[in-house]
């Protein structure tokens, strides 16, 4: 698995969410989390939770954090719906260093009763992929701001938090390669 | 999916991971996650992870929580790994709410650099599961007493993260209906 | 799983074999059957079937009863291809109750020699899904009429086909969690 | 996908269910099913389903006709469970040709409200399989004599039927090999 | 399976890599493999690997040999891939009878240093295709003619590999169908 | 993937068959291709080929290389068995370097008519395996002496078999991440 974070920045259209996007970027051909920071301002043709597109939901931030993490192994739903929510509370666990009470509610993360991410996973025919988006300022939803971080903040916790994710799926990885099947009652 | 409180205690011997544990005790043809407190004392032959058992590992405890989950919905072992690191974030998260420093690392919990928890994942043919377990007395690891949580607690907690859980497990398959197909770059 | 039966008319165009149509038109976040009445005309678009789109078959019914059945739990061709001839044997069992000499030949049903069905299965990225549609009246193919069924036993027949299907897999989800894998030789 | 029906009659123990078995008794290296008659005296090591095994249930007929089906396309126990109920139906609507009130519930079959038949279906690592018999005489419930059938019919039933499962399953391969995808609302 | 070898030339444009244009083509609801001769002139639209759309790569052959393989039992990547591979080393060993020096890299096969053959595979949500084309001639990459192969070769060719596939998919089909589960430590 | 060839001799007695051995070996959490030479004789309890079994074969050879294969991604039988034929024709390119008339038929390698390896693939809960040996020296089937090799050369060819099969692999992985999912017709 490839972790990677962008120091140019980079706007989140929703084209990104796209399979095989990594590749085109940067000729990855691992499963990869790539971090990046940028507007958010997703296209309605690019919605993947027809829940928003329904409600004509406006997806715009003018500053987030962006990570990208895709993976080849299995086309399952249930799958990258587990992985997604593992992420959520991943990010929690790394945000909850620098401000107590933050709060998980599937795959949203609040701060002050204020929503402070957004986040979709789906599948094609050839890879999984989650998009998860973290606000640096915003003035109405919650952001870093609200945790007490700065500008100065920003590159360290893309950091952090790609490689706790890589960390914890090339530790599972390895987990389920000593453990035997179940016995039947 | 079924949650199951029991009211009275069982010892945890390790035959509790076994596929249909659920229907042979209870009738359940549900997924499930059952709860329970007893004695933990894994029989070698019920060692699921071989970790433990080339080490000749003891996992013993007098006083544990346990919770043991079953899936039915596929035999993927990354799933139920996906599913068991999930599952153990969710009890830190809960925790976290009497304990400020419990720290995860994959499926194991700290306390005060104590490891409070034990678990293990695993599929048979049939079905998938996972076994985790929380102290509630221990001298040399960590435990409740570690939280500042005494025996009155224990009941109502047992409670709160099996539905914690199951809220979780229902949510995602509610999520995962309403998005679309991921488009290809 | 939901189990709705549609009160208002609704023309089937193909569109509604589109996966997360449910979703669309109710907001159901189940896997779903669904049932309504109306005219069929399946636009060359909207044809699954490459077998009427080679041959410019035209599949229109001026009255129909249709069923449209999602599951979420896997994308394999398979499983929704014995999900749709079971769902067939289904329809003949209730329509027997009425008429003694109906024949199920596949996904087709046949009363006098008559065709008395139209059915379509395949699969997305994200959903299966069943389209099953019986004639009302029909001048040339087979109909309700034929079976001495008329306007009056609508309603009921949608309900009871929809619910028999519902049942059936509600019955095979609690069956399965039950059965011990198989030894082998 | 090999069809048998044996001459000789062989008793069912249990021990048939196992994965394998056809390949053992006659070297047949395809997807299988074999008919054959004889006593079903289930040997309670050999009982799949926990329900009998819990209940301590005798699984006992004089004169059985029996069906071994084996897959190995998968090992997906919704796929074997899907396929075991379309086996159901299919014998309804044979033994339907001879006698007019029979009612299946899952994959049982009742005449005159007495049980005419049993079965089970699950999987092993390498196959899936179903077990389907039928009585022919039994003094407490349903049989062939209370469909008007006598030993003349034992035969051509066996036949019949199991070649009415190796068509369809022949059609069900063809069918989704002309099927494209579906579209997404 | 089915194995066909057409007798009237066809070119390659890159949409026969499509799924279902064997059953458009030629009726066929079996996996297949089909044989012809033709241009190859792959079209910016329908280019399956990303690496030659980027560098807008020409795949260009005035004369070659076409392999076209589908199965539809699986939509795993991996399985694709591995079948493309084995389909590869098998077209190696068919040449190597012609010359001995062929040098197999993954999908491609050289010739005195000069590739000779283009291979692309992947899925989509119903079926798995490869395609695989030979130089027959050709001024810069290799061909026949360095295996020292002519006109008169080329149809007897087609026919072997085509079988040669053919035969080791069905021996494979069979193999796989008398292997007992693997133990575990 | 690990790749690994083990200094000391160890003999084959199908036990290393297994799933886990290597972790249980050499505490190998990653998929893994482990070549060692060394007596092959494969008790009874320990034959995952019925054919075998059946026949009453013994599997003997005073001195063999062996390779044991073990991937964690699928429980899939076919590709398991596309593994196994891969890497049958992989033994095939590195030993025809060394020898002009090496012929595969399925799994099986042949030197002047003379048999020259053992091969068997399946399957657990947890993870596919392959066992592939080859003579060294044997009086009656075939060996590397019939190829001009002697016992200077095992150890090379050990490790350029093993390294040929783990390059393959990593590139297969590579490749199936810059594939876009194949258009319909």
């Amino acid at each position: 698995m490839k972790c990677l974070v962008l120091d140019e920045k980079m706007d989140y259209d929703g084209s990104q969410i796209s399979s095989l996007w990594a590749y085109n970027l940067e000729d990855i051909q691992e499963d990869s989390i790539i971090a990046f920071r940028g507007v958010c301002d997703v296209k309605i043709e690019h919605m993947i939770d027809l829940e928003d597109k329904k409600q004509g939901d406006i997806i715009f931030s003018t500053d987030m954090i962006h990570f990208i993490i895709e993976h080849f192994d299995s086309s399952d739903l249930k799958l990258i719906y587990s992985r997604q929510r593992l992420f959520t509370a991943i990010v929690k666990e790394v945000l909850s260093e620098y401000h107590n009470d933050i709060v998980r509610q599937g795959d949203d993360l609040f701060v002050n009763g204020k929503k402070l991410t957004v986040s979709i996973a789906s599948t094609s025919a050839v890879s999984q992929k989650i998009h998860f988006g973290i606000n640096v300022v915003h003035d109405f939803y919650g952001s870093f701001e609200d945790l007490g971080l700065g500008n100065d903040d920003v590159a360290g916790l893309m950091d952090k938090i790609a490689k706790r994710y890589y960390n914890e799926f090339i530790d599972i990885e390895k987990d389920l390669r000593k453990s035997r099947p179940l016995d039947v009652i």
